[in-house]
């Protein structure tokens, strides 16, 4: 029999993935399971989104260019610019998600054997991507100690070689839930000037930051405009995560010509998704305003009692809807495994994201998870009660 | 400023695309052009498809499985059963598109280095896919005075080194409308059994075979159920390119671990196409042959006014909704730029994809163009009339 690729054997999968078939065997057993594992919140589609859809009148539903919709990128223009990103419709192309935004980044700036450098923790699929384009990721460690912060530049210089071609941050930051300050946005900027590099920004998280102080997007640092590679997606800020509607924006020519051909191989986004995120982009401020305000008290809440559990630690997240937290626990993957497969209490249990799949460095992020805060109140009082009994009963094993 | 990758600066723009603009410009002339340029049909999409729009009452757009909705999966199952396709429902991974099947196939199967043997005339993307995995294509001609038959199986073999890893033919096939046989299905199949290959089968135009006979699909060839890997999408049989759901389908354990590595890191095909796609499966059988007999009829009638130009000849495409054509000129891409900028004829005009883009062989399908007939009949008519006075004003320039 032929072999596969290599390629592909080597591609980790995320324990996440490994962990969904013992949550839905909880789930036949009969027990509750709080699913805090993933960034698909409850939330509902914004209704203009939804209506979208009921109004389509077309009678073939045919291919959309392959930059995506004139009238999507338009409105997405609008959009940036209401958040001071200074970009023109023909910086905007329409991918198939954020996911895609970043392969094809990944494929039309870096060839094989090309490095990016990553602050860790870090969404694990970057390196899935990566291995896809034959480039390295290469990581340096941020700790919960420092709350996640970004590591000192030195850290960086340290490991820039005649290979790297780019940095990638993602900011409000998934698993961490940080957000980059505008002296660590500006200490960023300084290196990529330096070392003539990419910065890609994933700034899918864009709506959600809790600190009160002004967005602070790559596009706002002077001097490295060309240099900017954003990653976006209305995934999240809509709750259409399946509706597979993303972006990738850059002023640097010979990048968008490279990319357009990864955009023509592929034919076109997909339209149904665009027509729904074009109408979500119309959506009244107030759902914005009201998913905003729940996602704050839900952090409050879930932080507050994450913390009063003995021994586990959580920093305050300013971004995104998740936070990786420290356990009184010596390995995070057998704790949460466990909470699956061994562990109920009143008939409930806890899906939890091991962070362990968000390092690449060995050992790093052991006793730690990461938690998304995408269900309501009552549900995340419920979860974090049996979070603490699983601790005790885990803790208390023969 | 940072350099783009080598990979996308040496990825082949499509000729076709690179007249888009010219086409544009004509219809801002005023200029009326007949586009038999690109597979973009004009049959309607079926009611049933476009009815599932309306009756989505989800209040979340979410994510659906990486793999696809159970249900589609389940219903493509029975539709393959319909075609003798004996596959479980497992084997079935639902993608973005017929492109993405492609892209996944590869990624999965070849490593940097590896050269999979294709017929050309061939796809084009196919080549863009190949570059995006690191993978060599490695081209077999076939003829148009031989009708675009396969090419004889010691062409294959001259061209298999120790990096061959799989052939992929496309069939019915983009861009010459052939139709394999059994007896070269059945030599097909004895090469990749003897070198132990992959055969990558892109049957998206399954529906579409003209000859009478049975369909023969890679997955009926007895003794390579494993290493077969089937490329499909419901793009074409029920006219809804936009909205992006293929499939991969294969029997083979260890390549179908490989490709959900690369379907999790994408997150999900989307949901809305697939929603699509899974009530389109319902349309009556009626549809399917008022657009069967709609080609029928428009191939017969496009072939025929086609051969009666002195100096064009087309063989009988036998499936698919293309011809690859002889015109009596030197350079198609000049003659077919040249029809866009500087002809027309009663304010009209032909837009036509030089076959140039098909080929890898420097030099071949200089004098070839490939034709859609995917206009109705009355503009068939025009689109042709057009096309002779352009051949005899094309040569009769001073």
């Amino acid at each position: 029999m032929p072999e596969v690729s290599h390629r592909g054997t080597v591609m980790p999968s995320s324990p996440i993935r490994r962990l969904v078939p013992l949550a839905n065997a909880a789930m036949d057993r009969g027990v509750k399971v709080y699913r805090l594992n993933i960034g698909q919140p409850d939330v509902p589609t914004p209704q203009e989104g939804l209506d979208a859809l009921k109004h389509i009148d077309r009678k073939v539903l045919e291919y959309s260019p392959s930059e995506g919709l004139l009238s999507l990128r338009k409105k997405l223009h609008e959009y940036y610019h209401t958040y001071n990103i200074d970009v023109d419709v023909d910086d905007i192309i329409v991918t198939t998600g954020g996911s895609e935004a970043v392969l094809f980044a990944f494929m039309a700036c870096l060839d094989p054997g090309d490095e990016i450098i990553v602050p860790e923790p870090a969404y694990a699929n970057y390196m899935a991507f990566a291995i896809s384009a034959g480039a390295k990721i290469v990581t340096v460690p941020s700790s919960i100690d420092e709350g996640f912060a970004l590591p000192p530049m030195e850290k960086f210089e340290e490991l820039i070689t005649p290979r790297t071609k780019g940095i990638l941050i993602c900011n409000p930051n998934n698993p961490t839930g940080y957000l980059y300050t505008m002296k660590e946005m500006l200490q960023l900027r300084d290196i990529v000037k330096k070392h003539d590099l990419f910065l890609f920004s994933d700034e899918v998280y864009r709506e959600f930051c809790y600190t009160g102080a002004p967005y602070i997007s790559a596009f706002h640092l002077p001097g490295i405009e060309e240099q900017v590679v954003l990653i976006d997606s209305v995934s999240k800020r809509y709750n259409e995560c399946g509706i597979r509607v993303g972006a990738l924006i850059t002023k640097h020519k010979e990048l968008k010509k490279n990319i357009m051909k990864f955009c023509q191989a592929r034919l076109s986004p997909p339209l149904l998704g665009q027509l729904v995120a074009e109408a979500s982009i119309d959506t009244p401020r107030e759902y914005m305003l009201e998913t905003y305000n729940e996602y704050v008290e839900r952090r409050k809440f879930m932080i507050d009692r994450l913390n009063r559990i003995p021994g586990c630690y959580s920093p305050i997240p300013m971004g995104a809807f998740y936070t990786v937290a420290r356990l009184p626990v010596d390995d995070a993957d057998k704790f949460c495994e466990w909470c699956l497969e061994e562990f109920e209490w009143e008939g409930q249990t806890i899906f939890m994201a091991p962070a362990s799949g968000f390092y690449t460095t060995p050992g790093m992020g052991r006793n730690e998870v990461r938690l998304a805060y995408v269900l309501n109140k009552e549900e995340l009082d419920r979860a974090m009660t049996v979070l603490e009994h699983a601790l005790e009963a885990y803790n208390n094993r023969k």
